[in-house]
């Protein structure tokens, strides 16, 4: 018998038409197995003590040096608080109660959901995790406005202020193009 | 020179622990490609029409013959808004309106993130896409609570009731457990 010259669970995929669906999926030619990709979902959130923001600078790329909210990918069997609990405390060693959701994003040429809560520290220890190269706790004049990560990072400090003494508010979603330039204050 | 007894791309995927990563995760051998997986968005809507809601009975698996509201995987490069309004089309040939955010609940046995969105028929011309047998506008007194196809529907359904003439309402979210049993009316 000739030696075989592929493994017999090699994948080949190509793009088709599977039943009851409007777009086309990768399927493997051998199995059949559907390779569906879906948006991820962020989580994260607004810690607030005192009257201070934690933020944290950021250890890995994209965007390494840069300051950001704690936040990052859900888990598998996680709910959105549970991710965004465990978000802080990977990045800033920190122990948040979450008050309320305060914005959801489509960021649609990156295909994730981002969700983002209010939420207030439980103890003041805080100290950065692997992923950050230092954290701290701003006041909002002392944020580092000209150094922030990402556009939504600005979108979700600008409404955290607005409803920052507010019990009762809905979440914000993404603002209108144009409204919040990147270089907002 | 011996043929070679596997193809050169065969992924051969084993449990590891990822650089800066809290979880395992499976990376492939050959190549180093790690294949996160995570939580999938749902995105749907309780669409309006004068005081009636629209509902679709299922004509795939799971739950087949069951009614639900019109909802589905959120694709790549979308918005969950848009998401929601393509998926209400699909379902039950319906252009809607979105007033609201209404719902978000995380499903984490089947790690589903759903966002929910309190909609308006923009015409009141509906039909069965190919995921529904049938599609209807039900009083909420006429809704079939008995054959409700999921927890999160009847979640949705008694909230959207509860938020109906409201302009301004929070999202709901995971109700406490046992609050909503599924049998709740």
């Amino acid at each position: 018998m000739a030696p075989k010259t592929e493994h017999p669970h090699t994948p080949a995929f190509t793009k088709r038409d599977v039943d009851g669906d409007s777009s086309q999926r990768s399927v493997c030619d051998t199995c059949g197995f559907i390779d569906y990709q879906n948006p991820k979902v962020i989580v994260g959130s607004v810690v607030r003590h005192k009257n201070k923001v934690l933020m944290c600078k950021r250890a890995i790329e994209p965007r390494i040096g840069y300051w950001t909210l704690p936040a990052g990918f859900l888990e598998l069997h996680e709910t959105a608080e549970d991710g965004a609990r465990r978000e802080a405390m990977e990045e800033a060693c920190a122990e948040i109660k979450i008050d309320r959701l305060l914005a959801v994003y489509s960021v649609t040429h990156i295909s994730q959901i981002q969700l983002m809560y209010k939420a207030q520290l439980v103890r003041p220890d805080i100290a950065p995790g692997p992923e950050s190269q230092e954290v701290a706790l701003y006041d909002w004049d002392e944020i580092p406005w000209d150094n922030l990560a990402f556009p939504s990072v600005l979108w979700t400090l600008k409404y955290a202020k607005e409803v920052w003494d507010m019990d009762d508010f809905s979440p914000f979603g993404n603002p209108p193009k144009g409204k919040f330039p990147f270089d907002f204050r």
